[in-house]
């Protein structure tokens, strides 16, 4: 079956891209000696986390301790759950799942960590904790040396934990690319007095994970990086592409629809809305339109109702007509793949297969 | 189970206030003699569409074909799908659909019109249509009588089609509440001149559907409309809130989180991001925010990653710690229940049970 065939809106992965851009990551990652624990968030897809870990990652990144479950049942022997997650129920999913496998997870405060060690000692379990640093973006993290060191120091002394290093997520920085040196040298900085001062203390700091697609493939310049977590980079989209992170031919995926309307002048209607595309702005670009349109580049998606994608076409020439298939590329994937239950796989336009999306909904 | 012991994040409906919505609806509908036919976007609940149904719905609305399936095995016996639907196999879905049920389908151009009638045939069954009107939304719709008496005259030559009147989406008007008087008149207006063209005609209109939650409760102004199709006012939102809908004690639905860190200074983050809450914006109001947190008027839901929700706390003079629970108003509810799997309900904050999304990612 051609990808023509599929009903829509569906959302369909082009496998070669796709892998190749997982074999590019890949070495990347390896000629500057990082380990590549990529994010699972942007896929939630079992078998797309097993061709990660045949593409030479050592583990795998998720947010939600459902995640970790779906990914061990993929196979992942080495969790990261790069989130402070907080809640009992939470921690001994966490606490269970590491008599199996390796778990590690971030944390800014002691409460979730003595939240992790007290379900870890009563599931007779180890788990690993990174303390998150704030480096710009302002979520989460604590925010220096001081604090570091002090919430390393809590942790060393709680039972069922072990102090395994630091996490940092630069998110602000692809904002503004033009700033980029210079915001990777303040990382830098910042993640070199850190671990001076865990060094003074005595304290261990093996893992330094950080990365990020938009700022994966600068990791090597921010010294002390053991580790890169890029999510997107295996679909990349709209976003990613404005940022300067990947090529057009990176892009792996594409929303599928049909026009079914072009009733009001300068108007064509697909189907595919805010339930099939997310709202999420083109953050990287002038924030104009909800995704591009192969093969009208005059086109452009104004306006999301639920089930209505509106395209402006006044400007197009020769405009689609109703029954007309067009291809979206999605301003964010993450959040619109999180919408479909299922994505199907292609080569060269031949339907292979297609894929449960996991992890969707285990939002826990 | 109090909610307060739900596991977060979790979207919890009070049933009293469900209730007292469908009620209202019901009564103010029942009390201008207008037919109740809600959309069923916002739960995609069979158990609440049943419950719309014995507060005397006559019928249902749906988005998608998959949909209709859904509600038709919710037992509901007259469905409408009010949008264009485009495709084979939806057209197929629908006609096998009408064997047993009555199915009617908005239509604005005469190519689906086509596609169900030869589905319909072929299935042995008939589908009811109605020409969608544009009255001011430009999204969807013919522009005016001459437009819809063409498109209903050749509905009317189709086989195993019927026509059954006019469909109009006033999704326009609540932007701008103060217009709302002069634009619900040019809709009448509009209709008048529409039933008119089919009048002299002789094409019987006898349904003439309009409605939606903001002008619901002014649809006895645009004489004409036989039926009304509200879809958020079962759980009412910030959207709904702001345009002036409804009254805070309204809103029966709730995205409760916790929060995660406080480690950024003047932040606190919950467990409650895009992937909980969409980054649909707050249109109804100054498009700040991605959401109200209950209890804390001075904190700003400021922006969203995926399963981080960021709360600017520095005008809080208590802002919650780690741990806390908070209560948010999403901006938009219907695409937040279509993030989640399962709603909970309570009644005074006791979990009585949860239902299922049925339609959720029934996306054809």
């Amino acid at each position: 079956m051609h990808i023509s065939e599929l009903e829509t809106p569906a959302v369909a992965v082009d496998v070669d891209v796709l892998e190749r851009n997982l074999a590019s990551m890949a070495e990347y990652a390896g000629r500057h000696g990082l380990q590549l624990r990529p994010h699972t968030k942007t896929h939630k897809i079992e078998a797309i986390a097993q061709m990660q870990r045949r593409h030479g990652s050592q583990g795998l990144t998720v947010a939600k301790s459902e995640e970790a479950e779906v990914m061990a049942h993929a196979g992942c022997a080495d969790i990261l759950v790069a989130y402070p997650v907080y809640g009992q129920a939470k921690w001994q999913r966490l606490a269970r799942l590491a008599r199996e496998r390796r778990i590690t997870v971030a944390v800014d405060s002691i409460t979730p960590a003595e939240g992790l060690a007290a379900e870890a000692v009563r599931a007779g379990s180890t788990i690993g904790l990174l303390v998150e640093l704030d480096v710009g973006m302002r979520r989460c993290g604590v925010p220096g040396p001081e604090a570091a060191l002090a919430l390393a120091q809590r942790i060393t002394g709680l039972p069922g934990v072990e102090m395994r290093g630091l996490l940092y997520y630069p998110g602000h920085i692809w904002d503004r690319p033009e700033a980029q040196a210079t915001a990777l040298a303040s990382v830098e900085a910042q993640l070199a007095a850190v671990l001076d001062a865990l060094r003074r203390a005595g304290i261990p700091a093996p893992i330094v994970s950080g990365g990020s697609t938009p700022t994966a493939r600068n990791s090597h310049r921010v010294r002390g990086t053991t580790e890169i977590r890029p999510g997107t980079y295996v679909f990349n989209d709209r976003n990613t592409l404005g940022v300067g992170a990947c090529a057009a031919e990176d892009i792996a995926v594409r929303v599928l629809a049909t026009v079914v309307s072009t009733a009001v002048p300068g108007r064509a209607i697909v189907d595919a809305g805010s339930k099939t595309l997310t709202t999420d702005r083109w953050i990287s670009g002038n924030d104009q339109g909800f995704g591009s349109v192969d093969g009208y580049p005059g086109i452009k998606i104004t306006g999301l109702s639920e089930e209505h994608g509106h395209l402006d076409v006044s400007q197009s020439a020769a405009p689609p007509r109703v029954g007309e298939r067009v291809a979206i590329v999605p301003n964010h994937v993450c959040p619109c793949v999180n919408l479909h239950s299922r994505l199907f796989f292609h080569s060269k336009g031949e339907v292979l297969g297609s894929w449960e999306v996991d992890a969707r909904g285990r939002i826990h």
